[in-house]
């Protein structure tokens, strides 16, 4: 029986399982026992089941995922498990009254829901006490930060979270996992603690890319784990030479480099392109359309709670209120605009290759980092994915993201399983992954 | 002190209220004493505040709806009152965590949320046994069956509730009750049960125009409630000559005609017109996005409590699971194109006219009634609005629907106003209102 404590596939858990090689109870067992072990240090998990609870659940489970055992963020609702939103002073942790949507879907697809993984306050910029297995000393990023620190930690091979701005590919950037966040409204948002109405969305942590596109296909019912067959057309990526936010740091340079010249080493057609003006006036929209729905999603928190709100979640709501209705409503129909222009504009590439965080993951635990190059592609609704592979001067993770066109996530998760490889190949034999 | 059991304008409570003719804890006791009255007919209550702690909290609020009862459909959370969602027997009525978004900003404007409406079960098509205060012996419309009702009876000024097909604008025709649901985005749904992310939109109940525009303004924070200077131009109100839904009744084809010699007699042009293509396709389209979700939203109450749904629920789940993602995809695709198509379209009218519902309440509590008219404004996020003032051959109420341009909701309440006052001069003089 393999050692669990290593990172292993999902996929080879799941062969494991399906031959009877392993048993679901024992891995379970095995995971809640490594967990128990790496927490003191990870502080990546707020529950886990009770391991005669997930043996009893992990046999009677069906499913392509059957016995998988899954982290989920603790912004979504669990039966059997507290919840607490990141905010335990306001929510004391306590089973909610049903599942999340999203974690019933798990479910249904035969996961094994562990345990739930710590998130920023609300999903917001509070840090957590997680740690980051790739990177010590680090931020493990957020607000996702358990689910992408677990899978990193090759405690679970799978994990869910959400993102808003960059809360799901920020955090796998900086922990040197996949995070995938899928066409926006694939995945339901019921039963998840709203942040912004407009902007929360589920996204999917895994090891590699060929996990997530299985896992993802499990979840979302699209054909997505198949490679599809071999274009006779080259695959082209678009890489900007400019972002309207902020210039490219040290490493993020060298990262975008790195990926280039892999991605061509792959055959794959490298196209320079500048981002069109959308991407300037929808960075500062996502500000405004955040800002005012995050002012009325947490109004009891701040009407009856503000002195259970860290200071920079009180600060911002308090700031944010004084974004006006007409502000707002002109941010929205600007993006629908946007929506349109740029599936116009990704019509002619396969995908978009821009870092995936500014820098490295910031030293200490006391920002969980930026994501201001996630925020757009979130506002516009598209697919985005952090494919690991490079590191900074610091040796600490550099992610790549790769974006698509909406509903172009078959052709993005292909493009990222060749850039995966190619970052492979580039950095020498890869580690026995069984 | 006037008797509260008797309808009395939200506007005329709130200026009593300012003046001190009434004490806000006065008026609560008032109208919880009306609702214990009514309710053993009436059935629109799933719990109310106890007398003291609805006077208590009377006493405290502040706002622009200050000491104003208002009903909230017991599909939203609230931290106070038992939350049940319309199937008491998967959610053991209870408080819930926290005050949903929605109900939070209620109480930020003053109102008192003095108890939870019924609703069908998870605001779908299985009936509540809420009666129907103006035509007795047939259905108040769902699925905000209780807010319609208590509004129509008398005992609150205002409600609220939510509309996924036709849940608001509906029942409030059925009521003889102005119900309006805003333009998609602008009132928080976080905190209130999820049946499709793409379609739940919040709603409002009241007596009159004029206390909806009030209420709105209120909630909205948009300017929504000031007549605006009367225009140079001429109004024009846009009147479908065909549905690709289905015909119109013969009660739906006096309502429409009786309107459009209202809004004649009150100097708006009324123009015939044929509505485009997207109108036959959306209709449709609404179908297939509300079913795939429906199907993940309920996938916890299917997967574990399938005995406790409603036959009608089970099915309409067991058979939405076959939509395909790509049928999804492509009614989503053709509905935003279908919104863009509508704004440009609506553009050359202030509203357009339509029945709110295919005919009188149907006869019976054991359907709420159709939602063939109101689905594809809801898909296409438009604001709408039930002016109540028509009736039927059996001497029920038939509401007229006005329905405008995304973010046109104050040329919308404005041309509701009119329809309203030249209803109300073809009837005849007005009954007395406070």
């Amino acid at each position: 029986m393999p050692d669990t404590a290593q990172p292993i596939s999902a996929r080879a858990l799941a062969a494991l399982l399906q031959q009877g090689a392993l048993a679901p109870d024992a891995l379970a067992r095995q995971t809640l026992a490594a967990i128990a072990a790496a927490e003191p240090a990870l502080q990546a998990f707020t529950c886990v089941l009770d391991a005669d609870t997930a043996a009893a659940q992990a046999r009677q489970l069906q499913g392509p995922l059957a016995g998988l055992p899954v982290a989920v963020k603790d912004i979504f609702d669990t039966r059997d498990l507290p919840t607490a939103y990141g905010s335990p002073a306001i929510y004391p942790p306590r089973p909610a009254g049903s599942d999340a949507a999203l974690v019933a879907l798990l479910r249904r697809a035969g996961a094994l829901v562990i345990g739930k993984s710590s998130t920023t306050e609300f999903a917001y910029l509070h840090p957590t006490a997680t740690t980051n297995p790739r990177a010590p000393g680090r931020t493990p990023g957020g607000s996702s930060s358990g689910s992408a620190a677990a899978v990193a930690a090759g405690l679970v091979p799978l994990a869910v979270g959400t993102q808003t701005g960059g809360s799901v590919v920020r955090p796998a950037a900086y922990c040197g996992v996949v995070g995938y966040k899928p066409t926006a409204g694939w995945l339901p948002t019921g039963g998840l603690k709203c942040f912004s109405w407009s902007l929360d969305t589920v996204g999917l942590f895994s090891r590699d890319v060929a996990d997530m596109a299985w896992f993802a296909e499990a979840l979302t019912g699209r054909a997505l784990a198949r490679p599809a067959a071999p274009s006779a057309d080259r695959l082209v990526v678009g890489v900007p030479t400019d972002f309207p936010w902020e210039g490219l740091s040290a490493n993020a340079s060298a990262a975008i480099a790195h990926g280039c010249r892999a991605l061509a080493a792959a055959g794959i057609e490298v196209r320079p392109c500048t981002l069109p003006a959308w991407a300037a006036t929808g960075f500062d929209d996502h500000a405004v359309v955040q800002g005012h729905e995050a002012w009325r999603c947490l109004d009891w928190e701040f009407d009856y709670h503000a002195a259970q709100l860290s200071p920079v979640l009180r600060d911002y709501l308090a700031s944010t209120r004084r974004i006006t209705p007409a502000a707002y409503e002109a941010a929205q129909l600007r993006t629908l605009q946007a929506r349109a222009d740029a599936q116009a504009w990704l019509a002619g590439v396969d995908a978009l290759l821009t870092p995936s965080a500014p820098d490295e993951p910031p030293p200490g635990l006391g920002s969980t980092g930026h994501s201001s190059f996630n925020r757009l592609w979130t506002l516009l609704g598209l697919p985005c994915i952090n494919v690991p592979g490079a590191v900074g001067d610091h040796g600490a993770p550099m992610g790549l993201q790769l974006i698509a066109a909406a509903g172009a996530d078959a052709r993005l998760l292909q493009v990222a399983q060749r850039l995966e490889q190619a970052l492979a190949a580039a950095a020498g034999p890869a580690p026995s992954s069984l």
